[in-house]
């Protein structure tokens, strides 16, 4: 039974947990021991090998068994599909894969035994319909040839999920540059293991990786870049009574939706219940499961964690869900898109401080009855900004006129209701126009607009304001005064693997061109199950008003990040960009992490990914170009990496993405 | 006109000669100047730069030029596409890009006209139906703006080349692994620029590089890593007089198809002829061009070359030209392939040497009169091993029965009249079968065979002498007795290009196969345009005969290469591969490069290639493992790099390139 119910609804995989077990040729027994025990799933050898009185051998190994008898029981088995229905099977178990199975081994005996061993285990598993198999850990430190084993069958398997174990570990000491050879024998930190293996079988979206829980634990760095890997589950052993790290580190792998299994046997004293004798007894009220008391735990730091804030709760349907940036020039949003943006009143909040300061700043106290600020606003929309301006101005008690600029004939239409309905007819001026293209009457002391994208300048709030300061008096005042991307480099192999997907799809063409588009395509996502590996740097700021003769909008930005430095080794999937903005004075608005506005969620933030994602090792710094190209009719973005090798040049001449003019 | 002929026939682009001149508004006479003085074709700036009395400027930048004069005359020009007809342009001049072109300027504004001026340039160029453009050196350790700029280029351009000039140079005491840092400050290897160019702009066919030889030359096998990168042209400067070293450089540069141009002003006294004033002269006899002794130095050292080899005149017309590896189980050769084989005497005379050698072991001298041997040719083909081997037995004077065995019933005709043409009907029995079926009337004492292929077991030579072992004396010979393959790591820039376009034009289905099947097969190809980076390993080997029931002819091999310490960095494309085999006790055969049989032209190289080329620093190892897979209808190989970093493996469960059993 699921571990509780969290307030706010977490409906991820991390509310059911499950238990390894011992072998046992009673599958329909040990399931319902520890179904009723309180387990959601168990973790069993199918397979444990044969020997000649039809008992299980753990130590079985093909080559050991005699010819003839391996010809005729070529399967052995801890159950066939009659013991449990398929069913059963499917929602209950999880395969463990016999674990001598060495695909390394310097013995070549050892190895051909292991080949066989886990095509045919596997391909049991497969028959019996399980969701996912545990694989055993890679023996040494050396796993090419396992990973050559798993990447032939995953080209042939249905839908079952293998779970690779790995150990949560990773020496300190490792982290020298100037030891490059990973793969040698000073290499012990397991997210290399786990590295390659992903990277020889092509970030597989069936191969994921099952951490064993540790006593001693790596630091806080090095155990965050497994936030970036497809999900695993957590083999805790050593319950109850964890370290508080344990404890942080339990309820972080809660967050990003990782299953627990409990694993060993019992070490503790258990307070209440009978011995393991009482098996049999199972049904009645006074048995309990012997690692009730871990699973107990488990369910307790499950449910003490905070519920999920109103924000998380709004925005967790689109964790890690990439979308497709607006095109807000070239199309029209339509009335639920406004609806959902103006529900945003922490940001129209802070809109009305900035223009609240910037009345006080025009128009002293002495002169509030009898200077009217002209104030526009281009990009209307359906009008929150026009009554952030005007809470503002009541506010300061400042007289203001208001032209409200729209280019959206149907926003227009909602606009004018708006101003009837609330009775601004003699402060607002309508005006359905494009703001590039207006003849303003007038010119205005305040300009406000709310064009930026989740990378600031996206959305090419740049051009428009360009357009629009035309008609901004010379010590007019833009709210955004000015505003700052920022990027920081991030292991995200599942937006990794939902891109790839999408390239596989692409219809026919011109070969070369569809393949990277999508590799080449920057998308907005709730970024969750992301490692960051650095922290964000500056890439383009832009300033308003700005001296036009002198400025252009096309941007060139070198970067170099350097990993924190007790990660170790890690691999860049792409980048995760962001937006600060300074909406007038001290007043400011945006996404980016160290510094964002709380409870606002207008913005998630923006991926860039990489066609190839680079390896970097610790000490190595990763050199980063980013460029804001502009066309007669799009701007587009360019980027690379030059160190630590260089990559490809990624969107030449906008050919994958761009934002329309 | 060209520097000479060589005997054997070079007919390379490196017969031509090309001279740099310094800018002059005269085009015609320029190039009538430096034509009639003996160069093929001038590198001439076309564009230098535009002031208002219609001159020249070399110093020429479009931010320095007043507004409305750049507006009316944008293009500034050497000499239109009146002045000389485009087939002049075309076949005798190469346009020299500004030199004061820096796009990765710290000066915003410099790095901006940078790229209007490249640009510019570039497109004049081309409208001028140039060959090629050379283009400026980078000026500093950085070029991500520059190979940004020139990949927007690359992107729409005609069939130009643009060459990119860089400086033949390499400090030695550069090659610390602990400094990957390669893009910084202590950055002085300039194949490191190149690099970082060509993977921005992803190995783009129309981009090469343009060496400037300066009077130091780096260490031989830093030099060498250029033999594996596109087409380049060589900027000799210090002419007559070179060092020894420097006259090897040339020599290796004329081998690889390299062209020379000679740059700069005379420096050094010239014995005959006129001084520059005489220009005008040049239609008589008396003139000589004042760089004419260098030309003539050129054209002495290409002279003094040897000839090429007649193998290498044979095998010239295959230089790097891709084929796809014979499937001699599946497809019945032709006669044109065998009669060019038949016509390897070398390879001949080896077996001839091998089962004469066999034979005197077999049977004493007393014995030689009475005993038979019994030999049997399996896969006698149209029967030169049949002649080789009767012409050992003439040659020891032993007695021989021979089987020749031929699955193909085409060349069995050839066979038969053969036999009859020879007399051989005595000594010869003809059997028309596929040697894995066949029922032997008795056992042999000698098996002969000539099944390998450029990387041995690779044409199925294991499968089919373990299928012939069947009737082998128990204490019998299987000439060849055993075989092993060879692996070694190669920058080679011109076969990966020529793998990728059959990429792009491959007809759609499912892209994710498509795609990678050019990637994931070997080529047999007469490598030439490739630098060798580590010596070669051994990677299976197979003996014969062999306990059957004890070994498979599954084989998996880790190699570690160390790449030559003075190399610097470099670039791994793939992997050549080769056999050696010995026939019998100390009579080898092969095309292992260190240990080659002389004179043979049977087998050319294999190529492994990599999907993504890996960058290797120095100090760093590569690590490689080679897997060959047997299936019950073919067999494969699998590879993959695991060190530095992990790729991808490659031919998973043989889907792209397999043998047919």
């Amino acid at each position: 039974m699921p571990l509780g119910e969290r307030y706010g609804g977490d409906k991820s995989e991390s509310r059911y947990c499950g238990v390894e077990t011992d072998f046992d040729d009673d599958m329909p027994n040990l399931l319902s021991f520890n179904i009723h025990g309180g387990f959601d799933f168990v973790i069993a050898t199918l397979h444990a090998g044969f020997s000649s009185d039809a008992q299980m051998d753990p130590n079985y190994r093909p080559s050991l068994v005699d010819d003839d008898t391996s010809r005729s029981h070529a399967l052995p088995f801890a159950g066939s599909d009659l013991v449990l229905s398929p069913s059963q099977w499917s929602s209950h178990v999880v395969g463990k894969i016999s674990s001598w199975i060495d695909l390394d081994s310097e013995d070549e005996t050892l190895r051909k035994d292991s080949e066989i061993a886990l095509k045919q285990e596997i391909a049991w598993a497969s028959h019996l319909s399980l969701q996912a198999c545990l694989l055993p850990t890679p023996k040494g430190t050396s796993c090419a040839n396992y990973a050559k084993c798993l990447n032939q069958i995953l080209q042939n398997l249905g839908s079952m999920q293998l779970w690779l174990r790995i150990p949560l570990e990773k020496s300190e000491d490792d982290t020298d540059a100037s030891s490059p050879d990973f793969m040698g024998e000073g290499h012990n930190d397991s997210w290399e293991l786990w590295n390659s293996f992903r990277l020889l079988c092509e970030h597989h979206s069936q191969l994921s990786v099952a951490l064993d829980i540790l006593s001693s634990l790596p630091s806080a760095s090095s155990v965050a870049r497994w936030f970036g890997e497809p999900s695993f589950l957590t083999n805790a052993r050593g319950y109850p009574c964890l370290s508080k790290r344990q404890q942080r580190l339990t309820t972080a792998f809660f967050d990003h939706s990782i299953q627990i299994v409990i694993s060993g046997q019992p070490v503790h004293n258990i307070p209440l219940g009978a011995s393991e004798s009482n098996v049999d007894n199972n049904a009645e009220g006074g048995w309990r499961h012997p690692l009730k008391s871990y699973l107990d735990y488990v369910a307790f730091l499950y449910q003490k964690m905070d519920p999920l804030p109103e924000q998380e709760r709004f925005e967790f349907g689109y964790r890690d869900y990439l979308q497709s940036p607006l095109q807000p020039l070239m199309d029209n949003l339509e009335a639920q898109t406004y609806e959902t943006f103006e529900k945003d009143t922490v940001k129209y909040s802070q809109y009305q401080r900035a223009v609240a300061k910037a009345l006080v700043d025009r128009v002293s106290d002495e002169n509030a009855s009898s200077v009217t600020t002209v104030l526009m606003v281009v990009g209307a929309g359906r009008g929150p900004l026009v009554r952030a301006s005007l809470q503002a101005a009541e506010e300061t008690e400042r007289k203001l006129k208001i032209y409200a600029v729209e280019k959206n004939p149907n926003a227009v239409v909602t606009l004018h209701s708006l101003v009837k309905l609330e009775g601004w007819e003699e402060r607002v001026t309508i005006v359905s126009c494009d703001m590039r293209n207006w003849n303003a009457p007038e010119k205005a002391d305040i300009l406000v607009s709310e064009l930026l994208g989740s990378f600031g300048d996206n959305e090419l709030s740049p051009e428009c304001l360009d357009g629009a300061q035309r008609f901004l008096k010379e010590d007019g005042i833009s709210i955004p005064s000015s505003y700052t991307s920022f990027i920081q480099p991030v292991t995200a192999c599942k937006l990794y693997n939902d891109v790839k997907p999408l390239v596989s799809v692409s219809s026919c063409s011109i070969k070369s061109h569809k393949d990277l588009l999508h590799f080449e395509t920057a998308y907005v996502v709730k970024l969750h199950r992301v490692a960051r590996l650095a922290h964000t740097q500056p890439v383009f700021t832009f300033t308003h008003p700005e001296d036009l003769s002198k400025t252009s909008n096309q941007r060139y930005k070198k970067l170099r990040f350097d990993i924190l430095s007790d990660t170790g080794s890690s691999l860049i999937h792409g980048f995760a960009g962001y937006f600060d903005a300074t909406l007038y004075k001290d007043v400011h608005l945006g996404i980016e992490p160290s510094t964002a506005t709380p409870n606002m969620f207008s913005w998630f933030p923006i991926f860039f990914p990489l066609r190839t994602p680079v390896y970097v090792q610790p000490g190595t710094p990763l050199e980063v170009h980013f460029w804001r190209c502009c066309g007669s009719t799009k701007v587009w973005y360019e980027w690379c990496v030059t160190s630590p090798s260089a990559s490809a040049m990624h969107n030449t001449n906008g050919r994958s993405y761009w934002v329309g003019l």
